[in-house]
């Protein structure tokens, strides 16, 4: 394993960056096939750019509908994907993964339970079936860094916690992107001509939406966070933050509606500004659009009564609340 | 029992309503003695200050401290009043309180500790044993109106649900600003010569703490939230607002201390603009002053990673969480 250093964005040359990429997945899969799946978040597309750039049909990219992310996002990405020539097939899973995901509140064996049916169960058979040796993968400097400091278990860690991908799964882990922190990865992004809606989309965590309600991530629970994620992003696209959410809570609280006492659902909205995801601060928000999503969620999503809004920065707080 | 009808604001004749109200107490009571509690809030304190002028040294008064209340406060209000002349007693009783709140998590089945242990265990045999046949409560119209229409149970609604005071407990219940709301209360406060710091108190629940936990009201969880109380009470005291609160979430959250994730406590604040109770909107606070009232509550209280404000509206909130 290769000691690991950061490339800041401002020492970034990133058509250089880009070659040297290339040039390695090239050298590196010789006249093999890898294999890659795409999330349709800015690190796995700017990896299926580069690997594209270098392999061409030799690569096979997944896209593994787990039913965990937003709104229309799945069919929206892979026909980006397709119009560029990549080789990218469209897989629906989610009645394994809410499967796996059953019974499970705490937020460790959510993330686990994610990446075990991830790997082991759907797009591990996937990459033995396709006969390919390498994986590409998207995970950034950050996401090494927090892991190893033991704050949050990033599910695309493996070799940094001493997994051996080979031994364990078959393959080869290549991380084109690991140097990088999200906003030179935006910038490479810009410079692959991924249009803006990808290289600048806010960071969707691995587990999704997994990650966006407390406890328990049930088909019910996640329909229910994902109509208030598609709430929250209409009514914040126009407020420049790093990256807002939607966040379903396990308590409940009283409520009053049509006159009559509810016990109802709360649902927390976070908005943050950052640089690099390592410190962040809660974006201030006008009032004005603060008060017209609470009234939107609580109108348009049945059970839910009441709206917060994070005030905390990170740290003590982290940017996803699970 | 008599129908309840509404003073309005306008309509309210102070010094006609106070001599009405010493005269009809004066009048029932006769020669008998009477009781009531002191919570140091403005119903309470008001009808205190009229029961006074109706009765002096016939009047007995209890503060009974529950444990429930804000830092010092039931040393502070019980000074004052005895600063006044009036007949007035602290009693402790939070272990009775905490002993009955124990394994209660369900907000109704709190409120009912509440009562019942206020009444029943500690209050009740109080009354008896000063052998007074009248009692006075600080129930407003508001209490009233919320506890018919289902929304809440306010804990000092006994008549108007149908329970026979005399017959239950052994006294009649008196209850002279019962036909007034906050605003009208506060007037009258003023109009007897209390302080502003208690004619204009903001308003705080008959259950106190309990209903700013979310889940059981243990003694430490209910000494956390108290301490959170102070710091949101000290830094929104020059914010013009209705009421303003701590409240201890059960969900927990993950956050990152020291470079070590925590996997740790919410407290969410919430602050109202609101005329009479029934409806209300979120304070546009500042967010210098939010994120400050953050930042002190994850540095000063040991466990919470996590603090938001609350952006719902009432309905389809309601002002307390539980």
């Amino acid at each position: 394993m290769k000691k690991l250093r950061e490339i800041k964005l401002k020492d970034l040359d990133t058509q250089a960056f880009i070659r040297k990429q290339v040039k390695e997945i090239t050298r590196t899969v010789g006249n093999g096939t890898a294999v890659n799946a795409l999330s349709g978040g800015v690190d796995s597309s700017v990896v299926t750019m580069i690997a594209h750039k270098a392999l061409g049909k030799k690569l096979k990219t997944y896209f593994i509908d787990h039913g965990l992310m937003r709104e229309g996002e799945p069919e929206r990405v892979v026909a980006f994907f397709k119009s560029r020539g990549v080789n990218v097939q469209l897989l629906k899973a989610s009645g394994t993964f809410f499967k796996a995901l059953k019974g499970k509140s705490d937020p460790e064996k959510k993330r686990q339970a994610i990446t075990d049916t991830f790997y082991k169960t759907v797009f591990g058979p996937l990459v033995k079936k396709s006969k390919a040796r390498f994986l590409l993968q998207g995970t950034i400097y950050t996401d090494v860094e927090e892991t190893i400091a033991g704050i949050k278990r990033q599910h695309n860690i493996l070799a940094q916690l001493g997994i051996d991908t080979k031994k364990a799964y078959g393959y080869t882990v290549l991380e084109p992107v690991i140097e990088l922190r999200k906003p030179a990865v935006r910038v490479v992004g810009h410079a692959l001509g991924l249009p803006k809606s990808i290289y600048n989309r806010p960071p969707f965590p691995g587990p999704a939406l997994t990650c966006r309600v407390i406890g328990e991530a049930t088909p019910g629970r996640i329909a229910l966070v994902k109509q208030a994620t598609t709430i929250v992003e209409k009514e914040l696209a126009d407020v420049p933050a790093f990256q807002c959410m939607a966040i379903l809570h396990e308590d409940r609280v009283t409520g009053i509606r049509n006159g009559k006492r509810e016990f109802g659902k709360q649902i927390e909205v976070r908005c943050w500004d950052s640089k690099d995801a390592v410190t962040a601060s809660p974006t201030e928000v006008p009032f004005r659009i603060l008060k017209k999503i609470a009234k939107r969620i609580t109108a348009e999503i049945p059970g839910v009564v009441s709206v917060t809004y994070n005030i905390a920065s990170k740290p003590t707080s982290t940017i996803e609340a699970v």
